[in-house]
Order: structure tokens, then C-alpha cells, then sequence
């Protein structure tokens, strides 16, 4: 039997990227040279496309980097002089601020217990964060922080850049670039594509932070530092040789679902989502882990299975679907389920029927 | 007509990674989680096939990064506090040094002309250099450094580390890794497979030097520091979602070559080069970059052709095949023919028919 995979990521490709590749392989774009008018059209109709698809300003660019992690360590190294503060509610939060200690900041967090949201009502003083950093959608805990909040915390902290990381969330969100600094996310995730890219989106501050770290006689690492990787990107180039091909099915993606229509999609991936969260909260002894309504995330939604898990794992492999487990300690006892754009409502609909049948 | 590309790299890609890349959408590869057993497996075998393939001594650990330009960037952040050398004869040589300053490195070089190879009977004093880089085979100039060279460097400086990129050199030759401690490459090259991945191979001083560096209090990175990197490559996995598809095409492409026989490549691609060389040096008014015999690398060929440049060049694409043009300001008078294992001899005797046809 085929298998569906419906895990926060790597996932399901999307179905155009079979053909997209085959297309790929066709013209040769992974023999064409980096530097040639080819990969620069190629380059320009991604930068289109996901500036479409996502509403970024044409005061942001986009820049190409290796993985989410990637876009992480650089805007640390770009970005932050001294201290940087992060929202820490899950795993991949936890990464973020644990780079920017890593990399000699003296970094601050708010952290919450698994399965929780932030009070915004009892804000820390980030006076000397030069960085404010949210893990918009926790992959490792399915939250979703609310956008308005943060660009709250934007409007408290003008001088502060503050980033969000949206690697599950993207594109079924369309964050207001106007109220941010930065986004980024990697590419096998909600874009259904393999791994291998990440995209880091940055307006002007974080480039002349960049600069000013740099005069101050800082290091802001080498090839791919904010200063040269805008200089390659207004030319749609990279500093080094990218991932020509990843770049390429990003913008096949993105002008597929610009096709399909955005606001359709996203209509789509809440009633998925509403699905699911419902069939959940049905079972006897199974709930979701994040309680508070309005913090549930749309595209990660994990349920707390405890002894059942194993059971309704295997019950939904025997169907053909792949759920991913709990992250860290709670692998054997959670369920992560994604609901990307590629994720059908046939097959969601029979997940969610597992679900409610389980006694 | 299907066009046939001898450009340095990107490059053509070896036949067998169109099947490949079929065979790993077929079996899901990109949905895989990048921590589970069939992941590990598909590290585990890349590891060998190319350990085998290119003699890498179990002392050392293969690490996949993003690009040979990131093993650059993570070796200085890792192995340098104060100062390396750097043997520069041509752009990427330069780019290795460059990343050392940038690094805030106090780096130091030692350049020579463009097509030439260094005086080994002139070495500069190296006592304070923490590291002393090669670029084996540059790939602006067509130099190949000879490898017994490099090895007398590092016996008479035996508390360096010698690193060498070999980035367009394998898998044609086979280093004694026993007299080095680090070499790196990037996948679009001489394995012919689409671009996306850094290949880094260390021995434990390597990793004993970022251990010493991060004890006195240094920053050796995030993620991509040695000591994480080869904490979890141990476990044959990353420390973020890396390019699976990359890392098994990796493993497809080693095993076919060592199926195939890598002394058979190798003595086809020395007939090969030979072959273009002496096409070359027949001509009238056109000549090979490098004079020296012993200098010539045998996988980047390149042909000084002047005001010959274009016609050559357009009479190649003519035929089908598409060939590199000088590198920077070479751009319009050198012509770069890449000899990798990919590249078919009765196409290479059509390019030297053409050089040899040329009035």
C-alpha cells in the first residue's frame, strides 16, 4: 500500500514536485551554471512567486540559506551584538535561543510548559534586546502564537528586530511584514518539498544591523553573512553554489498554490484542521495537548494518545498514513499530525475517523 | 539536440542519478523522518560507499554540510583561533583565505600567478599557523597541486592542520588521508548530482582543536560545530534535517562508481585529459593555461583561445556540448572543459576534434 505521510516534516511531497523534478531533470537545471541569465530567471520567478503567495514588501528580500536552522545561526551572527530574547515554549524555540548562547550572546527567555502559549499581558523588559524571537507555530508542541500578539511586542519594541520563525506554518499564514523584521522557514514542511533549503526573508534593519555589527569590528561570519547575501540577491544570485534545484520547485510550488488559490487553501487547512481538533476531543482518553482554543495550531495538532498511542499509530499505518510521534520525552505517548496544503480532506477525514472509533 | 555539459560545475549529471532520484521518490526517501532507522541507513551506506571509494580511514568522520564554501567557513570558525595559511593560486583558494579574514582571522597567504603551481623549495615559515589550506585542484586555474607535496608540508609541520579542498579532484584521486586531517568537496562536481551539499571529512584532531577552542572560551558556532556535527554523526545522522535526497544520490553514486571500478575511472579519466591536452597544445594560436606538465590538473582543462574564445565555444555548443568559460576576468579568452567520470570518451574526442580543427 502506498503510504501517506502526514509527519511535521520531512512530509508528504507535494504532487506537483514529482513532476516538477522530472521537469527539472528535462532542461538540465542542476547543470546549468549559478551564475548564468537561466538560474537568475530562475531565481527572479521564485522571488515572484513567493512574494505572492507570502505578501512580502518589496523592502524584504529573500535570501536562500541551507535549512531553517541555517537562517537561525546567521541571524544571531547578523543580528545580535550582545542579547537577544526568545519566546520558548517547545523544542525548536529552545534551538533558537540555545544558537544564540552558542554563539556568545547573552540571551534571555520567556519559557512555558509543553502545550502552552505566552501571557502577553505580563511582558519581560526586553529594553536591551537588540532581537525578539517567536517560534510562531511550535512544531514540537503544536502552538500557534497569535500574530497580532507579537506585532504588539513589534510596536512596544520599535528599535528591537524581531523575527519569526514559521517554519510549519508557512503558507498557510500570511504574516504582516510591515509589523516584523524577519521570517523564515524550510521547505519540507508546509511547501511539501525535499529537504535541503532554507528562506530567510529580511528587510533593511536586519541588512544595516548587519553593517553596523560588522564596522563595530565584529565578525558577521563569511560567505553567508546579511551583507552578502543581499548584494548576490538583488542580482538573484546566491554567494555561493545553492541548492539550484530546491530553489527551483519552490517556485513551483508557490505559483501551484498562487494557481490553486491561496485563500481557498487556507480555508482548506482550517476546516482540516477543525476536523481533526474535533474528532480529538471526542475520544474518551484522548485530548489534545494544547487546550486553550485560540492557541491551537492549524498545521501541527497533537494529540496526547498516552497508552494509545501505539495503538492508533498502527491503526492509521494500516490505512496507509504516516502521523510522526511526540517530540523528545513525549515520543511514545503524543501524536503529531500535519495538515499541510498537499494533505487531502479525503485522507484527513479517515485520520479523523480513527480518531472518534477509538474506545 | 540534447545538450551536454563539460562545465566545471555545476556539471552533467552521472546518468545514474535520474534512475536514482526516480528510485528515491518511489521509496518516499524525501518523507522520511531524518532520525529514523531508515534514515540511518541511508547515512550508514553513503558513509561506506564513500569511504570506500576514496580510502577514508575509519579515524575520520564524513560530515554534509550545505557547500564546500560552508566546510571552509566551519573549519576556520572551528580549527583557527588566531591565524591559517593559505596556498592561493585562484578564486577559490582566494575565497578560503578570504573566509579566514572574515572570520576575523589574522590569516596569511602564500599567491602566485594565475596558472601556476607553487615553489615547494620556498616555503614560507608556517610555525604559527594553526592551519595551512590547499586548494588541490583549483578550479579558476586548472592547477593541481601534486599531493606528495602536500604531504612534505605537513611532516615538517606536523602540529598544523592540513586541510585540502578537493572539490573538482575527486572522485578521481584518492588522498593518504594518514598525512592530512581534513579534506572537503561539494556533490555538483565530479559526482555529478545536483547542487546542495558540502561533504566534510575530519580526523580527530580536528575535533580535539573546536573542543580546545570552545574550552578557552571561543565560539565555535551553533549547529554546524564540529563537535556536534560529529557527535551526531556518529549516530549517522545530522544535527538538523540535512539534504537527504543529496545524501542518498551521494551513496547511488559512490556504489556505481566503485561497481564500475574506480582504477578503470581513474585511468580513463587520465587518457581522457590527455587526450584534450594534446588537442590543445596541436593548436596553433590556442594553449593550455598551465605549462608545467606536473601542474595540469586532469579533471579542469583549461585552454587559453583569445580571440578564438567565442568561435570554439559556439562550434562546441554546435555539436551539443556546452564547455566553461574563464573564470572572472578570464571570462572571455579561456575556455574550462571539466573531466569527470561522467563525461564519455568518444565526447571528449569531439571536443578535442574541434580544438584540433581550429585554424
Amino acid at each position: 500500500m502506498r503510504k501517506i505521510y502526514f509527519t511535521p516534516g520531512p512530509t508528504e511531497l507535494h504532487p506537483i514536485v514529482h513532476e516538477a523534478i522530472a521537469q527539472a531533470l528535462k532542461d538540465d537545471i542542476c547543470s546549468i551554471n549559478h551564475r548564468s541569465k537561466e538560474f537568475v530567471e530562475i531565481y527572479r520567478s521564485t522571488d515572484k512567486a513567493l512574494r505572492s503567495l507570502l505578501n512580502i514588501p518589496d523592502d524584504f528580500v529573500i535570501l536562500f540559506l541551507g535549512s531553517a536552522t541555517e537562517c537561525m545561526d546567521r541571524l544571531v551572527q547578523n543580528c545580535v551584538l550582545k542579547s537577544s530574547h526568545h519566546f520558548v515554549n517547545g523544542a525548536f524555540a529552545e534551538r533558537f535561543h540555545k544558537t544564540a548562547i552558542e554563539l556568545g550572546k547573552d540571551s534571555t527567555a520567556t519559557t512555558v510548559e509543553h502545550g502552552s502559549g505566552f501571557d502577553f499581558s505580563e511582558l519581560p523588559d526586553m529594553t536591551n534586546s537588540e532581537m525578539i524571537c517567536f517560534t510562531q507555530n511550535e512544531t514540537s508542541s503544536g502552538v500557534a502564537t497569535d500574530l497580532e500578539k507579537i506585532y504588539e511586542v513589534k510596536e512596544k519594541y520599535p528599535e528591537a528586530i524581531v523575527v519569526i520563525d514559521v517554519v510549519t506554518s508557512v503558507p498557510y499564514i500570511e504574516p504582516d511584514f510591515s509589523k516584523l523584521d524577519a521570517a523564515f522557514f524550510s521547505v519540507q514542511k508546509g511547501f511539501g518539498m525535499p529537504a535541503g533549503l532554507g528562506v530567510l526573508i529580511v528587510n533593511k534593519r536586519c541588512i544595516e544591523k548587519a553593517k553596523h555589527l560588522k564596522e563595530k569590528g565584529g565578525s558577521i561570519g563569511s560567505y553567508h553573512n546579511l551583507l552578502s547575501l543581499a548584494e548576490y540577491a538583488v542580482k538573484y544570485q546566491n554567494t555561493e553554489t545553492p541548492n539550484v534545484l530546491a530553489i527551483y520547485l519552490l517556485g513551483k510550488v508557490s505559483q501551484h498554490l498562487l494557481e490553486y488559490g491561496k485563500e481557498k487553501m487556507r480555508l482548506e487547512t482550517e476546516a482540516k484542521a477543525e476536523l481533526l481538533y474535533s474528532a480529538i476531543d471526542s475520544c474518551a482518553n484522548i485530548q489534545a495537548l494544547v487546550k486553550k482554543q485560540d492557541e491551537r495550531s492549524k498545521t501541527i495538532i497533537i494529540a496526547q494518545a498516552g497508552d494509545k498511542q501505539a495503538e492508533i499509530k498502527q491503526r492509521l499505518l494500516d490505512s496507509g498514513y504516516v502521523v510522526g510521534s511526540g517530540y523528545g520525552k513525549y515520543k511514545d505517548s503524543e501524536i503529531r499530525i500535519a495538515n499541510f496544503p498537499m494533505h487531502r480532506l479525503e485522507d484527513v477525514k479517515n485520520i479523523a475517523e480513527v480518531f472518534s472509533s477509538t474506545s
